[in-house]
């Protein structure tokens, strides 16, 4: 079955952004392989927030890349090229039960909270950039879940000291 | 000179406690060598909470090694066995000009914060335990300093998935 992936770049205290929504922070080490790393998905999940942040309003989305914007108050009408649903459990078992590639959870927080509470995230990744932040927003935001993991998968990357470790949920 | 160093156990999320204070979370990898992790330090920094809730009362400390706790409230003839202190700039300051092992910076994220505002923290070292915890202490409570780092060495442990990263200050 597809597995639903949460890969983000995260500070060494657990931020993915900055208090402003910073993102300056984040170093991109010339050894990271976009291309392997991106290539395993062809749907994306996001939260109404991080949808925003990161659509110009012009809509679209990458080629050949499915997205799904979660959201109780936007409308379909006013995002094109994306999928809009308000039902995160349906919409999302839906997909995993569908044939595919993997399914990118995108972000923010609030989304990979959401889908782990309904323990429907697979896997967890994250790039630990060698920053302090001291504040921002977090990997992920308070839940009383607590959620075991097992380390599947970990590399440095020498050139930034960015460090990529990949966890199933258990 | 000597360097100040804050190791900890935290979880993925940035947490070196539970919210209620657990450290049930924190599995201990059999490969983990306690004498050479512990055998670099010969003084230890606490903040007044962290020493009162690993302190049993009894007062003490480990043979060998100085402890200075650092609290504006704690009187020293409440606290045996450890020296305490209401400036760590004066202290620390004194202590790193001092010959001597290396000085472990224990905890907790306050007083971590403190001295990272001070500009007296060398290193950070952190080995992260394979949970997410939702919620808890953070290894770095809110600070408006952003501060860089250089990873200096990583090391993965196999039987529990504990990644173990080292960071100078830069």
């Amino acid at each position: 079955m597809r597995k639903v992936v949460y890969s983000a770049a995260m500070s060494l205290d657990g931020y993915i952004a900055g208090p402003k929504g910073e993102s300056d922070w984040i170093v991109i080490d010339p050894g990271l392989d976009f291309g392997a790393m991106f290539g395993r998905f062809d749907t994306i999940l996001l939260g109404r927030k991080t949808y925003e942040a990161t659509s110009s309003g012009g809509g679209g989305g990458m080629p050949g890349v499915k997205s799904y914007v979660f959201s109780r108050t936007l409308q379909q009408a006013d995002a094109r090229g994306v999928t809009v649903s308000d039902d995160p459990l349906q919409t999302v078992t839906d997909l995993k039960a569908q044939p595919g590639k993997d399914i990118w959870l995108f972000g923010g927080g609030s989304l990979f909270r959401s889908l782990l509470e309904l323990e429907l995230v697979d896997t967890v990744g994250v790039a630990i950039i060698p920053v302090l932040l001291g504040g921002g927003v977090p990997l992920l935001p308070e839940t009383p879940e607590r959620a075991g993991l097992r380390l599947v998968e970990h590399q440095v990357y020498e050139k930034t000291g960015t460090v990529r470790l990949e966890y199933a949920l258990v």
